[in-house]
């Protein structure tokens, strides 16, 4: 789900599959496009309305704004003629609309979006204020554009060009807009469960994860899974003074940067016995179309201020980041860490520590192989222990059939030289 | 100076030397005994009324009563005879007492104590009031009445004991108390330094550091010093979302888990090249008498709750503790600590470590060494600044000479079975 922190959004660019004979169609079909040059005033109004709506699901003095966010969508699509109808939740409400009027035997397809967004602070750092959209080189400043309001108003306005203009669809189409993305998805998964008939769907769309660059367009096809530990290292019951202690009494600390320090070897891999063993091969076209990716190391190491750049010997900067798993350190605590110098042995020390999964990897097997081996490495005079806090499973696409063709079909070598710099004229693209 | 925190207060029992000729007391001398006998009442009262006085010289709102305090010592000086003067400091005053009618050519002989105590806070654990003394099976309960206003006071009612009785003392002696040695005695240094002629003695006797077990007195022969440092990685420029970075950009929580692991071999040697180039080694005879020593390890692992030792391989338990150089970790602070999971590669990572020392190891040396090995165990793609917040140079007594043979005189084998439970009542033994 995009959005959760158990999950990083992995995406890459598919090239077009040479068992795939339909010619990519050169441009957008002529009756779309005079439908949306001839309305093009009114369709950015329409969005600059929404985007003017601080639907800060995080904040509950803003719930009228995310209760008129959700109207706003209902009327949207009752507007176009996709009838809706909103559903309150315990949390913010869900929108729901339906289009059901396709050829017997024609697919459905599940689009999906949200309507709240991120708080907008720290307010200084804005250009132009968040929920005034402003228009600065082509491209539109305010929160929520690219997450995921614009994404959401594109695919209504692509049905929108359709319904008019040819009065159908040639599938069923079913939209759900939550309003809690933001904060968790909260009660989404429930609503889902309940909801299995109206939702029912041959393939869903989520326009809520990034593209490569501009111009380039994804399709993102796996998550990286999680499982996230807590390691708690106890010494003495309380506190001692490291003079009169230190060297008999074990330092808890050190302990754990021991145990810490023998989670990968000195190639960057993970040392955990039988931490690789359900990690499935990627095929290697895809290996090479990832290595094709114009990426440049110097830009990430720029953008994060570091001189070079480590991990896993063997793969390159983009597989390390989305096809193989690792093993970070998320947080230390011990002892004394105030200004100055004060000598105690402390009594505990804590990290958290989180690896990222790929399929097949597991995140009980995972919780299981880190047990052992901390149990397996930590000194004799401490107690440790392993505790995991969270978890969430690896996803991978296989990226064949009509659904991916489809969206392949819709994505590869469309977007025009003029549309690459914004986010929010490409949309006819995704639905063209 | 005991109290500092930068030293170990490391005491041992040394037996008596064969080239000792002088045969021990077997017992006090009759005419001593018989006026602390006759005076056992009133000396008690005043050690309760001195005990009584809430001197705690950390607190501002206890200055009248530190001020009271020194008052009090410089009466009990004066009234036995050696006239006193209170030495107005910017914290709490300083109290010296001189006595310096000894035959032409006798020492002098320098007596410090100090007349402050620390808060009693948390008041819940005390039995019975920190400020009211009270006798609870042979021993004396109250704040201070075993740091350090009971040594301080012993030391004067031995000076009154000779003086009553036999009206001289064999050597000249000068009394100083501080009031300032639980604050970091700001200003003893300077009122030393200021104050060389007053103060000029030929040996000095300091009772505020610890016996070694009840009933065996322990002359305090060597001080480890220290090198206290704070190591700070810095990876990306600011906190980053390990699933969309991890596995890339270097964690700097891991890199200093890894080099902190640097620090000991498997064995629990230092291994940071040169460190133990300067460690004199201890005299066999010195290291026998040690093992000697009436120490149980259950004893300090059921102190500590811990159920087993480290350390340094080869070495017995108080050897690691008093004459063998360490290195702890004394804290350790990265990214997130709080409640449950944050999926944070961090911006950085802190560890303060601290090294004891031994001589003739110099925390200036030390401070190379650390900074060369941590720069040679560095991984790249963080920056890595080792700062040496604090030294302190490491001491040791020869324990040879006419003044340790004469306070091993005073000590050896000479409490008595009764008076073996009892820090106070034995106190005529140090100066007798």
């Amino acid at each position: 789900m995009p959005g959760d922190p158990a999950c990083l959004a992995h995406i890459f660019y598919e090239d077009e599959d040479t068992n795939d004979s339909n010619p990519m169609p050169k441009s957008i079909a002529p009756d779309l496009e005079k439908f949306l040059t001839d309305n093009d005033d009114r369709i950015h109004k329409e969005l600059f309305e929404f985007l003017r709506i601080p639907s800060v699901s995080a904040k509950s003095d803003h719930n009228t704004d995310t209760k008129r966010a959700a109207d706003w969508v209902k009327a949207s699509l009752d507007k176009i003629g996709v009838p809706a109808k909103i559903y309150p939740t315990a949390g913010h409400p869900i929108v729901v609309g339906e289009w059901r009027s396709a050829p017997a035997g024609a697919p459905t397809v599940l689009i999906y979006g949200h309507y709240d967004v991120q708080p907008a602070e720290p307010l200084d750092l804005w250009t132009s204020p968040p929920f005034e959209p402003t228009m600065r080189e082509g491209n539109i400043f305010a929160r929520g554009s690219v997450d995921d309001k614009g994404q959401l108003f594109l695919h209504i306005k692509a049905l929108e060009a359709h319904l008019s203009t040819r009065k159908k669809l040639p599938v069923n189409v079913v939209v759900i807009a939550e309003g809690e993305e933001e904060i968790g998805s909260e009660h989404l998964a429930s609503f889902v469960e309940e909801q299995k008939k109206l939702l029912k769907a041959d393939a869903v769309v989520i326009s809520d994860s990034a593209m490569f660059a501009p111009g380039l367009p994804s399709i993102l096809s796996s998550l990286r899974g999680l499982a996230y530990f807590e390691i708690n290292v106890q010494g003495p019951k309380g506190d001692l003074h490291s003079g009169s202690y230190g060297g008999a009494v074990v330092n808890p600390a050190m302990a754990l940067a021991r145990i810490l320090a023998t989670f990968h070897d000195e190639n960057g891999h993970i040392a955990i016995p039988g931490f690789y063993d359900k990690v499935r091969e990627w095929n290697p076209k895809i290996r090479e179309q990832m290595r094709s990716l114009p990426f440049d190391e110097k830009t990430l190491m720029k953008e994060t201020a570091v001189d070079s750049l480590g991990g896993e010997k063997g793969y390159t900067t983009l597989e390390k980041l989305w096809i193989r798993p690792t093993c970070e350190v998320n947080g230390l605590l011990s002892g004394y860490t105030g200004e100055g110098a004060k000598t105690v042995l402390p009594a505990k020390a804590m990290a958290k520590v989180s690896c990222r999964l790929v399929p097949d990897q597991d995140p009980a097997d995972i919780e299981k192989l880190m047990k052992a081996h901390v149990a397996k490495v930590a000194p004799k005079g401490v107690k440790v222990n392993v505790k995991h806090l969270h978890g969430g499973r690896p996803w991978r696409a296989e990226l064949n059939g009509p659904i991916f063709d489809a969206a392949r079909k819709a994505l590869s070598g469309r977007l025009r030289e003029d549309t690459r710099r914004s986010g929010f004229t490409g949309w006819i693209r995704i639905a063209g």
